[in-house]
C-alpha cells in the first residue's frame, strides 16, 4: 500500500490555536479511496527544519502532501526548498504567470513584484492551476533521485487547497485506490465514556476483527469500528442494536441525540416545545441545527430569569419563590407550560446550576441538571449531576436532557 | 532556547475527524512560558513507525513531549517502544500499581491483569501520578546516551494530560523560561475575513514588527498579534480602538461579540431578551455561555413556529399571514413583542432561511437573515445575505444580531 504523508508548513500551525484542518480534510478524501496517512507533521516557517524535513519524507514515504508556505511574502519558501532538496532550479511557469495577471485583473488590481515569485516552479514539477487564488500548486513525479515519489504541494487556504484536489489531484490518485473501508459510527445516549467502554466490551471482543475507536465529545460518546467488509460491520450493528437498544441513541455517519429524538417523534407524527434554564437555548440550537426540523420542533422558552419563567411558561411567580428556581416541582411545571402553550405533544424543560462560581445562597449546588419531559402520559422527571466547565455542562446537560426524553417515549420505555 | 517538539501518538488521528487539542493546548502553556514547539508529529500505533520517529526526535530535540498510547490495551505501546528505543528495561512501579489498585477501589471495581502494565515503568525514568485515571506518565531525564535530553509522556485523555502538566511538569520547565510572548486578540464584528484584511492592512503595515495572524471562525474574524514587548502590543491596540471603534467588537484572550454585548449593557445597567426564528437558540446559547450572564440576559423564545411566534412573543396570526414569517414587519414586531413580554431594556430578534433546501413557496430565499433591535429609542432593522452550510448560517445570523445589537447601542452609534 503507497505510504502517505502529511505535511503542514507553517509557523501559525505551532503557536497558536489554529487548527490544522487540511490534513483532516485530506486525510477523509483518502480515506473514502482506501487510503490513509501513517505520518502527520506540522512544521515551522524555517528553511532549516523544511530541509530536515522533507529529505526525511523522500526516505519513508511513496507521497508527500504538502500543504502551505506558497504565498508570496518572505516566509513562504516551500518551492524553494524542495528545489534546493532535489537539486533543480526554479523556474518561471508561464501559464501560472498569465494565471496571477488575469487574477489581478479581474479585481481591477495590479499585482506586487513579489506575486510573480508564486510563478517559479521547479523544473520538472508540474504546476497546477489554483481557481481561486494566486499560488498555483505543484506535482512534482519521479523526482531525480527519488524513482517512484510523488511530491504534491497544495497552497494552505482550506477553499484553494480543496479546490486543487478535487481538479487535479483526486484523479491522480485513482491508480493507487486501496480497498474501501467503511466506518459503522454508533452514538450513544446518557453513558459516560468508561461506563460504556465496559459495557460495550463483549461485542468489541465478539467483533474483534474490525478497528475500534471509542471517541467523547462535548455532546456524546461515539463508537467507531472500521472494516473493509460491510458484512461485518453490519453484523456488529445488528448485534449493538439488539443488545444496547437503549443506550444506542443514533447509527449513521453524521448526527446525534437531536437527530434521534427528532427522527422518533417525526414517525410518530408528534410535536415538541422546550423550555430551557440551564441549558440556556443549547436545546433548541441542537435541534434547530438540523435540516427539517421544524417539522417536529416548535420552539420554545430560554426561561433564564423568574420573569422569563413566568411571561413564557405560565409559572407562578409564587409558586417559584415556594419551591425554587431548581427543583423538580418548577422544573415539571416548566415542561407542563410550554407543552401547553404550544400545544405540542411533548414538553421538555431543563433547571439547574452550570457555574462557575458556587453560590451559597443560590438555588442548587454546580453541577445540578434537572429534567423534566411532559407527554401524553404524563411528566417523567429526573436528575443529574454533571461535572466539567459551564460550557461542557450546558452542551451536556442539553444531550442528557434530549436523551431522557428519547428514553421517555413509550416503545423506548419498552 | 529549548529545542521542543511535540509527538502525539494514536491512529485516530491520522484517519478519523479528531483533532489533536493536547498539541494545541500544550503550545499554549509553552507559549506563556516563551517557549514554543518546533515541530508537531501526529503518527499512528505502529511500532515500526513510532520506533522511526523516537529515534529522529532524540538527534533533533532537547525536549520531547509524547501524548498517547499508555492505555492498558493491544495498541498502546509508547513506553515499550521508548524502552527499546533507549535500550532499558521495563520495571513496576510500586507506586503506580497502588495507584491503579486504589484508583480502582474508589469505584468499588477490580483491576484487569490488563491494567498493572500500565504500572510497568523504563528503567532510570520517573513515573508522574496521575490523579484522574489509572495510565502514569514518565519523565526521563538524561537517558543513556543522550545526555541533555528529556522525554515526557502524557497520557492522551485531556484532563488527564493537562492535571499532569500542571502537577509534574511545568515548574520543571521554569528553569528554560524564555521571554514571554503576549498576544493581543482583536474580534471583528460584521466584517468578512477578506474585507477585515483591506481594512486593517495600514495599520498592520504601520505595526509591522508585530507578528500577525488573521483568523475566520465559524462566529466572528479575530487578529492577532504576538510580541515580547507588551509597550509595543500596547500602542498597536490604542491604533485600532481609534481608528475601528465600530468594527473592533472585544479585545481580550478569550471572548467573542457575546461578551462585547454583555459587558456594554452591564455597564449601562440594562437588560436583554431575545426572540429567535433563523437563528433557532444559538444567540440565547452563546449569551448564557457567558458566567454571569443572567445579569443582563433574561431569557426568551425559540419562535420556530407561527405558534410560538403568537404564544411566546404575542404576535397576531392573521399579521404573520398578511407579512410573511420571514419580513421586516414580523421581525420588528418579535423585538418589540419580547421586550414588551419579559419587561427588558432591548429586545432582539431574527428570522430568515438558513437553508439547506430553497423552498420556492417558502418565505424567503436561502441565505436571508433579517434582524431587528428593539430599545428605548425606537426599533433599528436590518437586512443580510449569508452564505454557507446551514449550521454556519445560524452560527453567523447570531454573531451579525449580536454585533446588530451592539452597534444600536447609542454610544456606539455616535
Amino acid at each position: 500500500m503507497l505510504r502517505i504523508e502529511c505535511i503542514a508548513i507553517g509557523s501559525e500551525l505551532l503557536n497558536t490555536s489554529r487548527v490544522d484542518s487540511n490534513s483532516i480534510w485530506l486525510a477523509e478524501r483518502l480515506g473514502e479511496m482506501g487510503l490513509g496517512f501513517h505520518r502527520k507533521t506540522a512544521v515551522g516557517d524555517s528553511r532549516h527544519d523544511l530541509r530536515e524535513l522533507f529529505r526525511e519524507a523522500l526516505d519513508r514515504s511513496d507521497l508527500i502532501l504538502c500543504t502551505g508556505g506558497l504565498g508570496p511574502t518572505f516566509d513562504d519558501f516551500t518551492k524553494e526548498v524542495w528545489a534546493e532538496v532535489l537539486g533543480a532550479p526554479l523556474v518561471e511557469d508561464l501559464a501560472s504567470r498569465q494565471a496571477i495577471l488575469d487574477f489581478y485583473a479581474s479585481r481591477n488590481r495590479t499585482p506586487a513584484a513579489s506575486n510573480f515569485k508564486q510563478a517559479l516552479i521547479p523544473l520538472g514539477a508540474e504546476a497546477l492551476h489554483n481557481p481561486a487564488g494566486t499560488a498555483p500548486g505543484v506535482c512534482w513525479e519521479n523526482p531525480d533521485g527519488y524513482p517512484g515519489r510523488t511530491i504534491i504541494l497544495f497552497p494552505g487556504v482550506p477553499r484553494e487547497m480543496k479546490l486543487m484536489w478535487e481538479n487535479h489531484v483526486a484523479a491522480r490518485l485513482e491508480a493507487h485506490r486501496g480497498a474501501p473501508t467503511s466506518t459503522l459510527r454508533m452514538v450513544f445516549g446518557s453513558v459516560p465514556e468508561s461506563t460504556l467502554e465496559e459495557r460495550v466490551r463483549p461485542l468489541r471482543e465478539k467483533h474483534a476483527g474490525l478497528d475500534w475507536t471509542i471517541l467523547a465529545g462535548l455532546h456524546h460518546v461515539e463508537l467507531l469500528a472500521r472494516s473493509g467488509d460491510p458484512a461485518a460491520l453490519a453484523a456488529a450493528e445488528a448485534d449493538f442494536r439488539r443488545e444496547h437498544p437503549l443506550d444506542l441513541a443514533f447509527v449513521g455517519p453524521e448526527g446525534g441525540i437531536e437527530d434521534a429524538v427528532l427522527a422518533l417523534l417525526g414517525e410518530r407524527g408528534e410535536t415538541l416545545a422546550v423550555a430551557e434554564s440551564m441549558t440556556g437555548g443549547n436545546i433548541a440550537a441542537r435541534l434547530t441545527s438540523v435540516p427539517g426540523s421544524s417539522r417536529v420542533f416548535q420552539g420554545g422558552g430560554v426561561v433564564y430569569s423568574v420573569a422569563a419563567k413566568a411571561a413564557l411558561a405560565g409559572l407562578d411567580a409564587a409558586f417559584i419563590r415556594e419551591h425554587g428556581t431548581v427543583s423538580m416541582e418548577v422544573t415539571r411545571a416548566l415542561a407542563e407550560g410550554i407543552r401547553a402553550r404550544l400545544g405540542t405533544t411533548w414538553g421538555l424543560a431543563v433547571t439547574g446550576n452550570a457555574g462557575p462560581t458556587e453560590d451559597k445562597d443560590g438555588p442548587a449546588p454546580v453541577g445540578t441538571c434537572l429534567v423534566a419531559a411532559a407527554g401524553p402520559e404524563g411528566t417523567f422527571a429526573k436528575a443529574f449531576t454533571m461535572f466539567g466547565t459551564r460550557v461542557e455542562m450546558q452542551a451536556r446537560g442539553a444531550s442528557w436532557a434530549l436523551d431522557h426524553l428519547r428514553r421517555t417515549i413509550p416503545e423506548k420505555r419498552g
